[in-house]
């Protein structure tokens, strides 16, 4: 066809049901097909080979997911129209790929996960999170589903912004509920119930599973093709998501204000 | 009775109906009552003599309001059992008060607005504020309930925190929408669609009204009666207002990371 086109997208995990496409389930991915085949830009996934680089969970947060699809859509206007179709669905970047493009074979994956800050250990988790830099056996940081667990991870970094610790996990690709579990297992590292020998004997493929954090702390930040992208009109999309960080921003100040509160009370300073 | 007790009182304007009993909508009010009745701290709002500081309107949050009521509910117990029996509202501090104290009656309220910066100049709008000080005709800058509208604002403040300018507004009482219509005065002010000149007329009850910012950005920070608060326990309040804040400190960071995206798209760098 000549008109295969990626797409970089975003969405807030919390809004949706998961990613993938699920009958009678909300999903970023089902909400994606209806916009597209809404503004006329494909017939059906499977006829426009629809493809996504990237499943999330439910409750994870995507902000450089990628799908690509077969498209004769015009595509100064395919971002701004895409935006006008779908809720909590944000498309910001295109490429133009080749018929051949598959998203999920990419260069590298990029996780970040937000962890909040309870006073734990972040030297520990740092000297943690080398451990599982390279090539392990990840049996015991995945969920099962018969594939290989022998997997390369490029890059594990911790540090503390605020109240949250921020970990940035990259690696080529990632095995189901992998982030999660090394996060988990950072995080009972920083507050001393596992050691950093429990988790070199896990990534051994030995001893206990050091649990699964919650879905809402990771984002996928990007998925690298080495695409040559191209923004465009991008809708109302921009003041949207501003008004979104404005008012998170104004619910993050009134539960600080309470905390200090309580953590002052009764005779907090009044300014 | 001899056995009335002030109670400090918080909550998230976004979750409820308004602050006001109202039949059939979920206000604090109603969840405090219920929640009070449900304790067997008191046997109704009537007999018990139950009374708020400050109504506020829809969507506005308050973190220091304060409720009075009679009960010889043990002081040590109130706050945890509240707190356990509410939602969305958290209660956190308590003082023993004299069987004729009315909140109502109070040495003075605190307010801040949370106002999105884009831009506005803020030198205009500080020194617009000074207009608000002392006393004025507020019949323009409130809804008219017939009541006098000849007020003395104590103080406005205006100064910038990250993306939101944080206005802070001190007086002994304010009319419904004063808050709201004074830092729609100034926003305009700060975008160059009103002047100085404009804001001091209309103080003088001439020209035209400049609006009314959204109830969302607005907080009830204290009302004062030079009360000897007391803590005590609060359940699991604390951890349960630790989590909300974190939940939207991520919500913030997702939106806050895509902003970024699409200013910089589609060369952003990848950290």
């Amino acid at each position: 066809m000549g008109d295969r086109v990626a797409v970089k997208f975003a969405y807030d995990g919390t809004k949706f049901m998961g990613s993938q496409r699920q009958p009678h389930e909300r999903t970023a991915e089902s909400e994606l097909l209806s916009a597209l085949i809404k503004i006329g830009a494909i017939s059906s996934a499977e006829e426009n080979h629809f493809r996504v680089a990237s499943r999330t969970d439910r409750g994870v947060s995507a902000l450089g997911n990628v799908f690509a699809v077969n498209t004769s859509f015009r595509r100064q206007e395919i971002l701004g129209a895409l935006n006008a179709s779908c809720n909590d669905v944000y498309c910001y970047a295109w490429a133009e790929v080749p018929d051949t493009f598959s998203p999920r074979r990419a260069r590298g994956r990029w996780y970040r996960y937000h962890l909040p800050y309870h006073g734990q250990d972040l030297s520990a988790m740092t000297e943690c999170a080398l451990e599982f830099e390279g090539e392990h056996e990840f049996r015991l940081f995945c969920k099962p589903e018969g594939k290989v667990t022998l997997r390369t991870m490029g890059s594990v970094e911790v540090r503390l912004d605020g109240n949250m610790i921020i970990i940035d996990l990259r690696a080529r690709e990632f095995l189901r509920n992998m982030v999660r579990r090394i996060v988990s297992a950072l995080d009972q590292v920083g507050h001393g119930r596992a050691s950093v020998e429990d988790v070199r004997s896990a990534l051994q493929g030995n001893g206990r599973s050091l649990g699964l954090a919650e879905a809402e702390g990771l984002f996928l930040m990007d998925v690298d093709h080495g695409l040559d992208l191209s923004a465009g009109p991008l809708g109302p999309m921009t003041q949207m998501v501003a008004e979104e960080r404005d008012r998170a921003m104004v619910r993050w100040q009134f539960n600080q204000q309470l905390l200090e509160r309580t953590y002052l009370a009764p005779g907090f300073p009044e300014k």
